[in-house]
């Protein structure tokens, strides 16, 4: 799981098993000492998709109980078909009568978030561009919702309003003009933090150079606009093209020369994959 | 907001702030000064839906400034049409720029269920049949999507496993028999908490029925199974059905006479309604 | 422990350590090296009663030194006599020395609470009906002392206000009528959730079975009043006594045929055990 | 509230209020607009008793809605009698509803408290001796019942382990003499914080008072040998009783000429005092 | 307060509060009633430096009593002179009893900070260099300590390990050249962090270059080492120089064109500044 | 590590590294497989000093990964020269890079107390008085701080305001008179807790004997009041001098005869120890 700190998983983890929780499973308390049978179990995918969290089920099962073997099955990242057992658990029914619910609503949505991505990724593969996600992701769930667009292929924008800085319409605005807005904003925050521009036309993009950015974001431009904006920018500032882009407009876009496309459509648009938890 | 507690709210929508400002937002921090002018945005449909959680992005923004004024313009639960204004709200450019996607992020979530809930309640809105969610929920957001559920004119399933007990077919292994499982567990969890049996035939439903339990749930049967269900254990018991339901199918299986139908297509199908904040 | 969920459970004892350890104990700093000792002690009953709370005290321990060993001689539910051993620890003085206090003085409310529900128990148990408790417990201990009410070979009402609802004279007065109250809470709370009607007489009574209460209580009824009411409402409703019962009145109470009585007296009246441990 | 820090005490309560709340009251959930009605309501006691908590009541229907007028009328420290109203609370029926039982629960077993202390302190009022608590208090509730024991009368005995050295027989085993524990000690502890002796025997006491222990506390004593012991360390150390005292032997032992007497009869065998909500 | 968030700083100095004051502050208890006496209070200055944390004292007074009224004479970032007024504080002698320790703990080593920067702003200020902090913070306090660092006029290298990737000689050794480094890093993290690359000689900078690094940062090197680094990279990258460098060797290394000069000297040899707060 | 509690110092120590960490070190992260690879590392003395925070050094990488091995070379309290190894660590890349600047970061601080501490302890050592700290400390490093100070050689004075009352000037102005303010205050705190007067002449030191205060500080007075206050006060109460200490006028005042010297300048005036780490 690169890029998941172990201790802050396993505490968002068991946030989200107590709000299933509770006190207690009031079932498996009815079970009394059965609930400590060993059983085993396999998560079956009922539809194509990407694996995306199997670690974090791994961690589910063992945080309910420690003694679970969790053994996966499709690694993060690669494909599964219908019918594939992605994951298999073995433990105290306990641990996995308890755990299940958890489990699958969060490998659902993140394999669901990496089969999306994945999509995207495929359409544009001979090219030398990248996909990036954005920062509408559900709440609480950046962390895992950006991971699973690395298992998609793809790769992360900003991971919140801390980690970079982004200028819009509305600072440039405030600040008369998009160099002195890159200006004032780069003397007040830490060197070390790269600034985007988001360019609406053209001469935004001339001035967003001028001004140094590190990336230009070519935000709901013509795919000339992009193309002309890729010959002005390359090789001086990242060139970044966004807004509402999916599957019907990305190979275009992407053929312009572009070197990463951001899209909200790969969390957005994920519904979740048909994952299952069978007890044997 | 019925059935949320206030300070329980706010202090998750905090930490969906946090998630996302970290220490600072560092591009409002360029701003300096800047960022305490007053501003007033709005937030526009793009898309025909059910509005869900207006009070709670009034809440984000008082959060980061409790000197913003949100008026909520479309009341949770009532349809909007795309291009109609939602939400307005006013206040210093730093609360809203802030918490713009955060609010967005979760709005936009919860309309796409209550949007997904209303699909199907208006499939069967002449017949006495109530739709309701299941365990089904994004992680860490179970209430807000709950409470989706209501705005879409469902109503709600257990909220955890703390709440209800339901004995399935792995319960029911363990026991040896229906209402074996019944009494052992009716007898160690509080009396004050229903028992749902969910049932894969009609003799378990003859047996659920025996032993007491308070809601039947028929599991991916026929239409002919349900029918005959219903028959048996009408003003007995709860009856609900549930298993891959969807718009394809509810009609029908509502037809049968069944009390509730449950279904995590209005959570998991659910994607994201097309909501944006635009600062005038 | 069944219906406590092990790293809750930790997380609680660890606060009531932390309160009486802050930084830390200052006494057993003063003895150095020497606090790393072996030692052995014992908790000794010094009066008769019922136990409760054994793996607590084991894990008050475990916390503060997972090499302490515990062997819980007298285990939960069975009675002890004076003078006779109920469990015994050995590890390190330190552990030993900072954790006794927080150990007993759990494990004697919780004796004292297991003692005093057995004291009703008893006094009914030829009859068919349980011994419920209520939400009269200590702020911040009620999983504990409502574990403590099962060792006590009691049953639970409900856990709190999110788990059953419960119409009493306040609701009634706000709708108007026993059977409207029911019908609109019965529309607004998840329909997985019980509904108790607390009846000040039999026409109250009449009313919440009309309207399908699930659980009919009886709230300070005359025994004539109450024998009315069994014979109005068996199996139809849960009957339920309740309001100022004791040893004095229960038994009587429960020959009326009732199905439950629920009494603050095994908590509120409790006082705590006497029970002391002793390093060899 | 003295002794009390505002908003420890807040966070102390709302997770009181959490315990019972869950996600919501489903009951109030149910009432709809109605919960916001406007309610008078009193808190009556049905016993003669000492008070203890009217602030703590107030703060918890504040925290439910910072609107609610509460008038507290028999302040912390007073008397009151069966019948009398001992404070008024005015505001949305939501807050009382939700708040009535945490308030009562912590209240009464705070006027249980007071009143077992005011008890002791009334025996001996006529003499030169303070009634101390001990750390025998509920698990998760020491700053209140401390607090309650204050409002009877009482003194504090040390808050904890980490604010007052405490040496006991283990720790005289350990170091070989009184004299030896109480001088290691003192060396590793704050030079600020006072060092008790609990001493079995006179010999003890003589060593103690050697050793310059601040406190020396007689356990289990006789009165001819409590005599003696203040005999000989009367204005050379702080002299307290302790072990086994109640109303019944009282009296005579603070007659010897002690300073203090701790014991935790006024916790460990205080019962709730019967008082009730009653909404107008 | 540039770059800190309301309400993050709020539980910061919270905690702060508690670790001094635990369950109360005992003197102030001791004084009843007349802890509520209105005080007048000043912060006087003891020896010259510049001003950081004026908001933040104000925020500890009023998280102990919102009523409190400070009033900041001397504006974080400018200097002040001994004998003067700092800051006036008016409000319940509780609060500012209370609360003055935090207080003056918190400003004395955030102005001995924001002095240790001025010093070495001073020492350049005619050249285009800028001082920046590195992570040699007091755990726990960086915000606070890099809040200082701007109060000074220096400006912030990276918040910590997650807002900008710095490879150093054990990742270079690891993937066996600089390039190669880059790389990989670069096409595992967010596209939109930067990449520092410390370097030993010239030949590494060379390659940081050639990968083109975002920024260069030039460890250890000497003057003329440091001059060909510059010449070599400057608008091709920031330069930075870094390494034991404090008042006795910055001039110098500044005139040979760094951007940047980063130093552990401004926040590991800051001690306390002089700073009194006196009640009226 | 004598006098802190372990889980308590896990928990700190993780809250220093998440400050550090976010989310992820990205730079780690970059390296991918490769920051599983076992390094070896020492931490290097740069300079002469006393050794304080080994064992928390430990804890921070066995955190991060559970498999770090340590070895104390330089146990806590004793001396270093410059060019010593002081503490040797085994295991990942990942730990040990992830944890190495917040482990430098807090070892450096404690060894600098320990240092300037060891410096005033030395200075006296002939002498029968003893070096306390104060509560000068980093507001949330209290407890270590205070640590550092044992391992130095020095004594700890009260932890917070919550063990010990200490009555400055402004508590007399208050009652009226030293005595006074003895008399209320200990009547309403803990008789467990110790009571320190401030003292600023020897008229009040007479006082405050008369009062019988446990602790005479005697403040800013000149070696001859100081020489006085001893004579009319030892054995009586402890004897502390206090106000501007410093290796400049330590010997002298402990040539009075006082019991303890109390100094912040053992924390305040110390400056970060240069030690560093270098992987083998």
């Amino acid at each position: 799981m690169r890029g998941l700190v172990p201790w802050d998983v396993d505490r968002r983890l068991q946030s989200f098993l107590e709000e299933d929780l509770g006190f207690d499973d009031i079932t498996t308390q009815g079970l009394g000492e059965l609930s400590l049978n060993l059983v085993q179990a396999e998560i079956v995918a009922k539809s194509e998709g990407v694996m995306a969290g199997g670690p974090l089920v791994s961690r589910v099962f063992s945080l309910l109980d420690p003694e679970t073997v969790t053994q996966v099955v499709v690694p993060d990242g690669e494909t599964f078909k219908p019918g594939q057992i992605v994951l298999k658990v073995k433990g105290r029914a306990r641990a996995i009568l308890m755990g299940e619910r958890v489990a699958l609503n969060l490998l659902q949505r993140l394999c669901g978030i990496a089969t999306k991505t994945k999509e995207l990724v495929k359409l544009v593969e001979d090219l030398p561009v990248k996909i990036a996600d954005t920062r509408k992701t559900s709440p609480g769930l950046r962390i895992f919702e950006k991971y699973a667009v690395r298992c998609g292929g793809g790769v992360n924008h900003r991971l919140g309003l801390y980690d970079c800085a982004l200028i819009k319409d509305n600072h440039i605005a405030i600040f008369g003009s998009v160099q002195k807005a890159i200006e004032q904003i780069r003397s007040a925050i830490p060197f070390t933090a790269k600034i985007v521009v988001e360019c609406a036309d053209l001469d935004q993009v001339v001035q967003a150079l001028q001004g140094r950015a590190d990336i230009i974001m070519l935000d709901n431009m013509s795919l000339s606009q992009i193309r002309q904006a890729v010959k002005i920018g390359k090789n001086k500032a990242i060139i970044e093209a966004s807004g509402g882009i999916g599957p019907h407009n990305i190979r275009p876009i992407a053929e312009q020369g572009v070197d990463i496309i951001s899209t909200g459509y790969i969390t957005h648009q994920a519904i979740w994959l048909d994952l299952s938890l069978s007890v044997k």
